[in-house]
């Protein structure tokens, strides 16, 4: 979707819109970091989130590989810049080429740096000269397909910022009327170069719309975290900082956390006067830290960590393509951008009845690029075996890793892409330690809800003055000898729906090939009944076989081949079952109490 | 779907299935009566209905309709009778076409009477000599796509009782051979012959296994209803009747009430008898009367007025064309055979999501052939002018007739299908007749529901151990001012949503047109939620023009044209709203209250 209608929706509905910009990391790891918060921020529901080209187009690859993540992995809708430096014809349109193809509609039109070693911008030979050419160029070729926003100076574009008054007047006006050329060549979203003094900025709101500009003008905000980057860049921007800040700052200038703290308050305070003044949005420059961007939008009430609204229970990535995602499997729901992955050649996603699904097939483990490749580098390696176990001698190592994990000791296991449990299961994490103690290594669980509001901040999600519904589920890894042992006794357990299977394929169950179970349910005013996760036999069989595989390639290659620890990884991964247990009496079932010898016998 | 199939699942599951056996009625408004009847008793649960062929073929065009009508919109799964009677070739060719084409997949093949003025049995020109022969040609010319039942007969064919025993004997095991040969050939199920000697159907059935005969031997039932009846019907098939059943039948032959209520006595101590010795299933010979038959079966505790169990609020034809069916708009929930009949060129049906389906076309309600025939006849008429006024002066006395059907004083309207109203509607009974007091001339609606147990003998649907709900509806005709009014203080009603329409086509709303509301669900063990009514605007404006048009075509038509009732009838057609309002809080909403000046305004 492009970003001026979703622009446009919220100034029509009367609320702030804010988008988070980030620029590609030098090293692998600070791409992955940068994978992690972004999913974390994406969270929050910013309007878009944008990633720059690089000096010079140097990262062109790197960003577009980010940005094509960015939009089908992390879920946000994703805007890329595009410069002209060294940017022939053929370079933009393979680029445009290949953001049709991840499903990204917006760009940023830039022109962009003089390459590296020269002092004024040259195009390159067949190339373009300035954001003017390359936005002609993209509608010229591409129609209406992208959405273009392009760059606005509240204080004209550096390289033409004069000390004579009169000259500098001409200059602004001459810039102003080149950003109007820039919108009525197809350009319909205007952000800011970052500016400090908002003065300036309401005053290039108006002359803009005293030239005729109507399209949205969104303030480019950088929270001050650092003094020295902070001089820097307004040095390099030619940015007129107020007395007051400087002031400020030099006063705090010796102490980091003080400084940072006191960009979050000035930077709170400037966004507010412009909010106050009528600005429809806030773009926030992060430099790809979290903190001040989010703190800032935290102080206007922008956003909320305990009230995170969800559209549904899991983040469907903005492509026209998945527009119409309704129903995923529960299985993956702690690793999305697998499931994300392996459905990636679905040409249409189940809408509504799961079992009309053409079953498309899903990807293999392997196509998929596993977005957390640190997990090939050395620190990851020390740093999982700090958790996982330097080495195993027997299951019960194993079943101490789960436990601790239930008790948040360990972060993160091979079966969940995010670190933490998700909060929704903190009501059910006391049964969970003890399925583990027993155990019962839990990977999945959703307790049962008996009709929440959509507005409850753990498990609501949907539009408001709904209700929202969950069948209690868990999903484990145990021994043969437990699952038989559980097994009869689930046999006394009416509600229960359970599938049980080893990594050699023998399905145990007690319900049909081709029951579809709906696990999450919302009802809202005027709508049909919508039904997000489901448990069924069908994707169960293909996610067994990414469950299992994980043990090995996630946690068994921590040691070496022939060791004893990794023979208690591989034993468990080749003799263990995998099983699904679903209680359908979701108003007043207890699902765990089955777990429990005694009290399920006294039941049964 | 074939009933051996169903029959043999039956068994399977260890459960007694039943049917009802019908003849063509001989005039008109007996067949209308019929339907009636048939509807209701479809509401038990009957494997099948079977009709008969009539003598000699003779009402062969009337038995298909019934047929027809029977599969696709009694719904109930048919089965028609086929005779050899005056039936060459091509008539058969013709009927098999036709039940092809409405959906019934179900026979009962027979050699039939000798024609009449005939003693025995001759084949006609080009035809068919015996049921064996019928049988053969429709495995031969349609493979295995009919389901074919055979007769049997427990005392022999009455062609060839004879009085010597041991001819008889001969002649028994000779038609028992004969009826290996019907089975070898492609029957699959054999039904009985009427019996009275539970001994003689026991020693059939016995000696049909000892030849091979394997498939499902159903016994038949003639209730016996009265003296006479029964005298020539076991005179006519040469039908032993054990001494108690007769001596006890002269002790009351003089009572035609106590000989039924003997009859009922009998019967259900027969049926007793044949269940405990291992019958399948019962097939009732119901004569086209209905009192007789359910009680056997009620006292045998098959089937109960109370605990009729739906597998979806609505009933739907046992055709493959409508398997599929899963949503239904509520408009027509008092109307289904008009909605049956308007649906009945749907090649596909609406699965899951309404807003999916392709949007097919409603037939026009003109090509509807209504159900009640009698509706033109001078009886009807009578009947409809003493329910809805012989003449009307004003507004006022169409609300009193509102009114009076609320109370249960009038038993019909233009609106419903059926007689009376719904058990569940009896919950806002109270409110509903408020409603019409108020003028508000209510034609549809249903209670709250915030998850009741599907067993639920009153509002319980789909299978076990499911929790049902509804959304608040109800729908009705008022006067502009009425709905002026109505709908400034449903402004303060956040949880309802309207659609309101005059017979021009004006539609007030406030919920968008592409907008699917789920007022009814359910959620069961190991399922998706299903969602079989929902309140949508583009079925609603089909709606509104068969709701409008009734008022004309059904009241109206009772009084002279240019008569004051007749003005004040079209009157309303022409300028009243016809409104559908959904409570959306399902949990604790009062969809009355907002009917109610004073306490709406208190609440607004």
């Amino acid at each position: 979707m492009k970003v001026v209608d979703k622009m446009n929706a919220s100034i029509k509905a009367g609320t702030t819109f804010f988008s988070f910009e980030f620029f590609p990391p030098r090293t692998d790891e600070g791409v992955e970091n940068l994978f992690d918060r972004q999913d974390r921020m994406a969270s929050y529901g910013p309007t878009f989130c944008d990633v720059t080209w690089g000096a010079g187009g140097s990262t062109a690859e790197l960003t577009l590989e980010i940005a094509s993540k960015m939009q089908n992995m992390i879920c946000v809708e994703t805007m890329m810049h595009l410069t002209c430096t060294n940017m022939p014809t053929e370079k933009l349109d393979d680029a445009l080429k290949q953001l049709k193809q991840c499903g990204i509609q917006n760009v940023l039109a830039l022109r962009g740096d003089p390459p590296k070693g020269q002092a004024t911008f040259q195009a390159v030979e067949g190339g373009f000269a300035s954001a003017l050419d390359l936005v002609k160029y993209i509608r010229a070729k591409h129609g209406s397909h992208f959405g273009i926003t392009v760059s606005g100076y509240p204080e004209a574009h550096p390289d033409i910022i004069v000390d004579d008054p009169q000259q500098m007047d001409k200059n602004y006006w001459a810039d102003l009327h080149y950003l109007k050329d820039k919108i009525d060549a197809g350009g319909e979203v205007i952000i800011t170069q970052l500016f400090y003094d908002v003065e300036r900025f309401l005053k290039f709101e108006k002359d803009c719309r005293s030239i005729g500009i109507k399209c949205p003008i969104v303030p480019g905000i950088m929270p001050i975290m650092t003094y020295g980057g902070f001089q820097r860049m307004t040095g390099f921007c030619k940015t007129h900082v107020p007395p007051h800040i400087s002031e400020a700052l030099e006063r705090v200038k010796d102490s980091d956390e003080a400084l940072k703290n006191l960009g979050i308050d000035l930077g709170t305070a400037m966004c507010k006067r412009l909010l106050d003044a009528g600005a429809p949005g806030l773009h926030m420059y992060t430099l790809n830290l979290e903190r001040s961007a989010v703190s800032i939008l935290e102080n206007l009430g922008l956003i909320s960590k305990s009230k995170v609204t969800r559209p549904l229970p899991w983040r469907r990535p903005a492509t026209d393509k998945r527009a119409q995602e309704q129903v995923r499997p529960i299985f993956w729901s702690n690793r999305p951008k697998s499931y994300l992955s392996r459905t990636s050649d679905w040409d249409e996603f189940p809408t509504g009845r799961w079992g009309n699904a053409k079953s498309p097939a899903y990807g293999t483990l392997s196509d998929y690029q596993f977005m957390r490749r640190h997990s090939c580098s050395g620190k990851w390696l020390q740093k999982a075996r700090s958790a996982w176990g330097e080495s195993l001698s027997s299951v019960d190592d194993v079943i101490k890793v789960f436990v601790s994990y239930c008790s948040g000791r360990v972060e993160v296991l091979p079966w969940s892409e995010s670190m933490g449990m998700m909060t929704e299961t903190n009501q059910i994490q006391k049964q969970l330690l003890q399925l583990n103690q027993r155990g019962f290594l839990t990977i999945n669980s959703q307790p049962r809800i008996d009709g929440a509001p959509s507005s409850d901040p753990h498990v609501g999600w949907g539009g408001p003055n709904g209700y929202v519904y969950q069948k209690a589920y868990v999903e484990f890894f145990c021994s043969p000898q437990r699952w038989h042992s559980l097994q009869t006794r689930l046999k006394g357990a009416q509600s229960l729906t359970y599938m049980a299977v080893d990594a050699a394929g023998d399905l145990q169950s007690n319900i049909g090939p081709s029951e579809v179970n709906a696990v999450t349910w919302g009802v809202f005013p005027a709508k049909e009944v919508v039904q997000p996760t489901v448990v069924d036999p069908q994707s169960f069989t293909v996610w067994k076989d990414e469950a299992f595989q994980l043990w090995e390639t996630e946690w068994g290659k921590l040691y070496e081949p022939e060791s004893e620890s990794h023979k208690v990884v591989t034993d468990i991964a080749s003799t263990w079952f995998l099983v699904s247990v679903v209680d359908n009496d979701y108003v007043s079932g207890d699902l765990f109490k089955w777990f429990d010898e005694e009290s399920a016998n006294g039941h049964a």
